[in-house]
């Protein structure tokens, strides 16, 4: 027996998010089906985040225990020639028995891409959140450094979830533009259910004028979903990587 | 009577293209069929590129003719409300009534982009072409300088084509890389079917290293189009813009 981890790409549009649940596809299925046809065995991978239904991912991260003496580096080829296009590993490799992708500690990388312009663009609708005011940057970026470090984020939580602390750590949060698209990457060890989204909803509400960037620290201290800013599309969020921190 | 000009912007994936035709829904068909809906007259509109199935656009260039009092500028407002999110209308504006799109002067930017990597990315696999193995830019661009200026560029034209030269003026092209994504830019006052494409099959080859960069020089020379590349996959290509060089 041994445990493989998997680095997973994949485009969100088509899916109801990673994990399996009744209601229709996921990322997690089709790969647990895929895994098992090919090793023959019946494959049950875990994943590092379970990301909703319409985001996007470029390094998610999934391990599982199997008997094949396929070496873990090749794995990642065998099953991309099984699975769908909008799914493809990027990295296949041994771990030890014991790794656990959502305890073992970890920074996770996101990105909230927005086009903020006149008109939409359609090769850009699936991956990014079309805003068509004006977004001022430099106020977000403002309203954004008040979220650095750790704080209580119970504002920032989506409803349904449950966790017993609403406490994390955000280790960086910067807000960019390149023409058309602003770009609001988000690193931390750990996030809230929506916790990205309500962010980069609320950071669009700040861009756009609605409050000034203080209005950012009262959100904090409110500890009051209803004080934030809407969540944003899934379709503009991207899980760009994980980065394990005490891998051996 | 006045006539409009559309700037347009479409995601290829799920047309046939943009000309109308009948074996599968194109772009041109929707837009006639729209506009015929918006303006209640019967409109027939004139594409300055009839670019190929699966080919994508920011900036396609159509003419229409129209009674309607609906200022040119506000069209696009209109129109963009009943078109599918895979086509957006950029700018629509009233131009002199002789103004063709076709036969003014123009100079249009394809941009060609190749995806360079170990493994695909899901999110980038319908808007540039996957490539697995290598390629060296710099070759590319050696090969590239070859193209530059006035040829027979009979080498790079599509099987099928009518066209009373193959003579082709090209006054633009350049390969750079960004990460794993290589961009080839070309332009030129007109390109023969499937140029664009054509060329950046043979850079392809050439980047990978199946022949030196001189190897072009001889390409063109021949004027037979088996000499070429392949022609690389539509999905890979986007018209960018034409400019219009006496604009009145």
């Amino acid at each position: 027996m041994k445990r493989i981890l998997l680095v997973v790409a994949y485009d969100g549009t088509n899916y109801c998010g990673w994990q399996v649940q009744p209601n229709g596809i996921t990322v997690q299925e089709v790969l647990n089906q895929k895994l098992s046809e090919l090793l023959g065995e019946n494959i049950e991978t875990i994943g590092a985040s379970r990301t909703d239904a319409g985001v996007h991912a470029l390094g998610n991260v999934a391990v599982f225990d199997t008997e094949t003496r396929i070496p873990g580096e090749k794995i990642s080829y065998a099953l991309n020639q099984r699975l769908p296009d909008d799914i493809r590993i990027q990295e296949s490799r041994e771990v030890p028995p014991d790794f656990h992708p959502r305890y073992q500690e970890s920074e996770k990388t996101y990105v909230y891409r927005i086009l903020n312009r006149r008109f939409q663009i359609p090769t850009a609708r699936l991956y990014s959140y079309f805003y068509h005011y004006d977004l001022n940057t430099e106020l977000m970026q403002q309203a954004a450094d008040y979220l650095l470090g750790e704080h209580d984020f119970a504002s920032f939580c989506g409803a349904g979830a449950q966790v017993k602390t609403t406490v994390r750590t955000v280790t960086g949060i910067t807000v960019t533009r390149e023409g058309d698209e602003i770009t609001i990457t988000v690193k931390g060890r750990g996030f809230l259910y929506n916790m990205v989204r309500i962010i980069s909803g609320t950071l669009i509400e700040i861009g756009g004028g609605l409050y000034p960037p203080e209005k950012m620290k009262d959100i904090l201290e409110a500890k009051k979903r209803t004080e934030a800013g809407p969540t944003a599309p899934a379709h503009g969020l991207t899980l760009v990587g994980i980065r394990f921190l005490n891998e051996a």
